[in-house]
């Protein structure tokens, strides 16, 4: 037997919160766990990291049996808490980062927006493999299936590593493990929020607005994330940090001409 | 002759910066232009929205000619300010979005912390054809060569449009017009941030940490975004919202057997 594997574990809903918790108590079995997570909810931070301002951490002396898992909060976003997870806080790097598990599913093109989704990527970008999972509720979030999902992917990955570059984004559907179809690897659908910006006045007299809006799934087509969820799959998305769109370069020059 | 296009810039340095103020100038001349931006400095938000806290926007009475130019100063993110000058502020949808100048490069991995390519990548997303422009200098900027290049390719996507789902990320070379090679159509140099967190001691004896680091440039081939500016061209790198690893579902599924 070899040495035991090193998790990072993050989140952006919190170190307290149910989710991430859940996560570290599942893959303790496994693994030597860190948990290093903002110590508040950074949910629609994106990928956001924190300049102007220091960065703390603490040793965080609750809810974990730390015998077995190392803790700190940061007060940071989620690619903060991996960036100073990896620099400063933890004794040599991660095998793997798991983040999540997110209280609600990070899918189609909340992707971009995810502080979930942006500590993984933060991960891949330094040469980490990394998941992130999202359970799909909204509410009365029941982890225990998700629990089994995520330990079952982490030692699949553990296993075989993934490409590099690339890291998964899983989407777990909010029902009984017996119920759960089994595994589809996804492409992200096409869609788009339509915002509907609510409009108020505040006690001076003032306008603000409140973001708010209307999901709109724009893809009819096979293999998105949208359907498998929908259809009881887990959802696994390869999803990468390399923005560029390699299939348009031929494309973008011919129209440009410059 | 048809309508006067519009065009909607917006920025990461906040709505007084040099930059935004130069572009906003520049397509004054060839489009009805809003520049609706944040009222303070967003640099490294990434794609963060705001969520938890309301948003504000009030009419800009500074620095432009509002003969020609409307302009709103928007308590939020980038992204935010696309979301809701869409929405609410604007008369009609935009023909084009411009975000930018960035004070500073924008390429390799970078692309993926700026708040002025989230600002293009939200207006992908809502379906309008976009551009984001940096020039590549840390300090003593000088605009003037970049008005002249952005308002070069800007034609030229009013007139020819881009791929869908595609946007254009421009890095500009900070030397003379005469000096600049010419165009190329790129892609993101792999590369990371080595980070080197400054630890320090606060006056109440408590550890705080300034996020620092070395910028790594891991690609020797060819095309790259850094290599064209380097040389002396104006980098043009199509960029996608869609995060989806699309080569690799097949290799992802191979190699997890789920």
């Amino acid at each position: 037997m070899g040495q035991r594997k090193r998790i990072l574990i993050c989140n952006d809903d919190g170190i307290d919160a149910a989710g991430i918790n859940a996560l570290a108590e599942s893959l303790s079995e496994i693994a030597d766990i860190f948990v290093i997570a903002p110590i508040d909810e950074q949910s629609a931070v994106g990928h956001a990291i924190t300049m102007r301002t220091p960065v703390r951490a603490r040793p965080w002396p609750f809810r974990y049996d730390h015998d077995r898992i190392t803790a700190y909060a940061v007060s940071g976003t989620p690619a903060d808490c991996i960036k100073i997870a990896v620099d400063k806080l933890m004794p040599q790097k991660p095998d793997l980062v798991v983040s999540g598990i997110n209280h609600g599913p990070n899918a189609a093109v909340n992707v971009i927006y995810s502080g979930t989704v942006s500590a993984a990527t933060e991960a891949s970008i330094l040469g980490v493999d990394s998941i992130a999972f999202s359970l799909c509720a909204w509410k009365d979030w029941d982890f225990d299936p998700a629990k089994v999902v995520a330990r079952t992917v982490v030692e699949r990955v553990l296993d075989e590593g993934l490409p590099p570059g690339v890291l998964l984004n899983v989407n777990i559907p909010a029902i009984p493990l017996t119920d759960i179809q089994g595994y589809q690897v996804t492409r992200q659908a096409r869609s788009r929020w339509e915002e509907e910006f609510d409009e108020r006045t505040d006690p001076f007299n003032e306008t603000y607005y409140w973001l708010t809006g209307r999901f709109v799934n724009l893809d009819d087509g096979a293999n998105t994330d949208l359907e498998a969820i929908e259809s009881g799959f887990v959802s696994v998305t390869p999803i990468k940090h390399d923005l560029t769109a390699h299939g348009m370069l031929e494309d973008v020059s011919r129209r440009l001409q410059l």
